[in-house]
């Protein structure tokens, strides 16, 4: 890693101390156009989200809060070094001198790449070894930056908060992995795999700092100016919208009328997860209230009736219901983001934002709304593609004998691979 | 809820993709000036503080965790929506289409208004249903946005950190509803109204957000540059004094000279309630240390003296406190403000200085500082009429026996409401 | 305080009502180029790391959560403010009015200056009583503020993310003081020096609020522009970097392969520690995740092999191993910081940038790179002499029998200064 980084990566002109220079080249009058100060506080969000959002999200089991948080802590760190290498070499790569020029807008990309990841982890969570969980990681980032490079820079489709990119690829990617991996006997662990009240509070800790920046997350990388203020607006308001028919779904499908702190937990993040491609573009507040409301009523019925499903019609185990918060929602984003971008009109944007929205410049000047549409739709296909696809090779890679996997009686367990003090 | 912001709610001017437009008729050199810039970063700590801050600062009691997160943000997911609305009534119509036009000023403004009703929440805490709860916050939002209106458009008075308009608006009002809903036979639940070693330490994760975030609460909307800059900088010094009394007054009141976890919970944050009017005023330096001192003592001391006093007297229930923590500190908050804009002077303001601090422009260009502080002092009287009046309108509303509020031995108890798994 | 903050402490041009007229004399045609705005999202992350950081990873005692937490709450807050008083008049005293005038730097450097008490707590953690934290804090404050001048203004050494001057001051400030107090009863406590299952996942809280922030902590007062977005670039990447060895080290020297969280916990933030000298200068990529790799080895294996050799051989008890987390890493950053300024080249810096990053203006201008590396390798010395001999001096004041100390069977117990509840 560190070979590779020496060979290839460099910083870029605004964080390299040429900067002095390129600012005078470039007429910027002041330090405070740096990108720095356009992204880093979202960034900042962004790296909570990974390493505590969704860290302590997935301590909600009993006797597996380490390995929730300690693998999502390797694993992320993992994969930002590798995801700064790969993503590079496809987006940031200075042909002059065969280098990656790197800056706070690669940090971010990095980030969202392990997110992929991190996705895919909540799926197997509790049945896989830590090396199972290097080399899927291994596998996922490198998937993840063709499937990008294909989606934003091949097909020129649109996708700030990655609905596509980001959470469909990983969802079913996981899901995948975990459909190979089936194991029939998994009711061994049983006594395990669920929470206890604390727990439960710690996974909370997760859940709100996932909803509070998703904004950030969804406005990160979205254009300066009114293409951030925008993302962060319609995100917030999705998300509001969520929580709402969340809790009123979880409460009706009970028979007692109680709430499910698995539901409260995670299907209000599922209108984040929605509004991710239509962010930035001129939604409406209304538009992003309607994505919230349904995702809210999808991915809390998801929990109740479609997981089961999966389990035992499928064979697919999928610990935290990956299925729900990010597969469903994240085809829904990525349909909306090509339903609104076909309906993209002059009258709504205005010829200027409509140009600046979608970067219809360079190859891409001809291109109309309508037409963008439709690459946006073959974008959600080649990231369902890819996490299908790869998730299928990987799983069969990580069944292999090798990778000392946990037997089905110690799944669920920190025991195995944590010093644990018995108090 | 979606009808209505269908009808009423676009972007504003700094999110609409028109903004490169904007930009040029306005002479705005760079996108960095984008509003989105001078205040996203605060808005984001805000909505911390409401969503974590608020939220785990209730789950101290040792069977109510699930519902001081869970409800938390369930009427704070609401109360946003609904505020948005109201407030841009209010505040952010434009006349000319009949639009409320939105941006990041009007997402804190939302935040804040939740702010008060969850104030509120701290008063009945455990004692009411998530029904009365989500009505509380219709009647709650609406009476804020009217009182809000009153202080800031009509009496212009300034409330950068809400002193007056949050935080006393929110606990009278929360402390009234509390004394109609009056529970006298509550000691049958008192094995629950009580807190654990760990539910202590899940609410220090509230009170240190709160408290460091702070800052930002009161210089999240006030004005760009130097006024955001000395709020920031008033807060933090207030705050850090209180710690210091709160720490002392704690330790010298208890017989055994233990410290109280309820006191480091929620007195050491009196001074950033307490400071909120005055922040973005020249209150100096040493002003914020004494306004911060003299809180710490009246807030440890309304803990250990004022609230048994209350209940057994004024027959008032307040679970956790919010009478010392927001009624008294915020009552002293907007009789600080009130003092410091009437002795203002242009030689410590600057004659420019003065004018944008007050904003003695328009209809008020003719006002001078002691005019001013008497519009403070009333708009803390409103506050108190709103807070105490509305309090006990929506008591009585509240009272009507069909909102499935939980029997005098079921409060403080997640059991009625959530699912709750025993391990 | 607050008559020595009214005497002395007044506003910066900033941050006071006068910015407007400051704001026209430089020519400053912006309110966004308003210091607050390059520098407050870091500060508030910093902020974070102090309260919660420091607060949450001393968490993991079984017993003594309160006190970590709480304790850490007072002294911080005591410490920002005699820092702004002690660092005042040593950087920011006005000379023609014999004022010190503060901004959102200054908050920062208080808020690092408190950093180094912190650390040295880490070091005494649950064997002192709360008077003698405060004393240890005046004092340690105190000396800070002057070795910090001599390195930074005599020397006109180079130190953003303090590797020396917070660090290696503070762990060697904290471990002096331990060496003095030694117990030698110290495992009649012994019970209590030990983590729960749920305080191993409190810690992780402050882990990785540490972890994520520590970019901001090295950028937040580095120079505008590039320097603060080189040194976010290398922090984040020396702290990648370290996650990964530090669980390679981990699982590997342990017989039954199995994670340690202590590791876990402590090791991973070695690397920004290292990292912090030399973050904003080029150190490239590559040259960060060097560091990060050698401290993620060296910081695990002190916990596996130092710690019991200082606690046996040298009479030091370190109960939070700051000796392998902050005194290492921390002296290795120093050097680090030596080594890569004496190398720096016009080649790779550019004329500007080189003179820009070391401030080689007034009277240094004539300083060349390998000068430079001189004196930062005698600021390192500095740091060292004032952490040993501050802390034996302190350590002998804090043995005189008049500061109410535990005794040794109450160590690490929370009980004896805290109402604790039993449930």
């Amino acid at each position: 890693m560190i070979i590779l980084f020496g060979v290839f990566v460099r910083y870029n002109e605004e964080s390299d101390t040429h900067w002095v220079d390129y600012r005078k080249g470039n007429n910027i009058t002041s330090d405070i156009e740096n990108d720095f100060y356009f992204r880093y506080p979202s960034f900042q969000d962004v790296h909570v989200m990974i390493f505590v959002g969704f860290g302590f999200l997935m301590t909600f089991l009993k006797r597996y809060s380490f390995g929730a948080m300690g693998f999502n802590f390797l694993i992320a760190a993992f994969g930002i070094q590798w995801a700064l290498l790969m993503q590079g070499w496809f987006h940031s790569l200075d042909y002059t001198d065969g280098k990656i020029k790197i800056g706070v807008e690669n940090l971010i990309n990095a980030d969202f790449c392990v997110a992929g990841c991190l996705i895919a982890y909540g799926a197997v969570l509790g049945k896989v070894s830590p090396v199972q969980l290097l080399v899927m990681t291994l596998f996922g980032i490198t998937l993840f930056a063709v499937e990008e490079y294909i989606i934003l820079n091949v097909l020129h489709a649109k996708d700030a908060g990655g609905s596509m990119v980001i959470h469909t690829f990983g969802a079913y990617y996981g899901l995948s992995i975990s459909w190979v991996l089936y194991r029939p006997s998994l009711d061994k662990s049983n006594h395990l795999n669920g929470s206890v009240y604390h727990s439960d509070v710690f996974a909370m800790i997760g859940t709100l700092f996932l909803w509070m920046f998703w904004p950030s997350f969804n406005s990160a990388i979205a254009d300066h100016g009114d293409g951030q203020h925008r993302a962060a607006i319609n995100t917030y308001l999705a998300l509001a919208s969520t929580v709402l028919t969340t809790v009123a779904i979880s409460s009706l499908f009970e028979k007692t009328g109680k709430l499910d702190m698995v539901h409260i937990q995670n299907s209000t993040l599922a209108g984040g997860v929605a509004v991710g491609t239509a962010a930035e573009f001129m939604l409406s507040p209304y538009g992003s209230l309607i994505v919230g409301f349904f995702c809210g009523i999808i991915s809390t019925m998801g929990y109740n009736h479609f997981s089961p499903f999966l389990e035992e019609k499928l064979k697919i185990q999928d610990t935290c219901g990956v299925h729900n918060l990010h597969a469903m929602p994240g085809v829904i984003g990525g349909i909306v983001g090509a339903i609104s971008a076909a309906a993209a009109t002059n009258t709504v944007y205005g010829d200027l934002g409509l140009e600046n929205t979608f970067d219809f410049t360079g190859p891409f000047a001809k291109r109309v709304p309508t037409i963008q549409g439709g690459f946006q739709a073959a974008g959600l296909c080649v990231a369902l593609c890819f996490g299908i696809g790869g998730g299928i090779f990987v799983g069969l890679v990580l069944k292999l004998p090798i990778w000392g996997d946990p037997a089905d009686e110690n799944c669920f367990d920190d025991e195995i691979y944590w010093e644990v003090r018995h108090s």
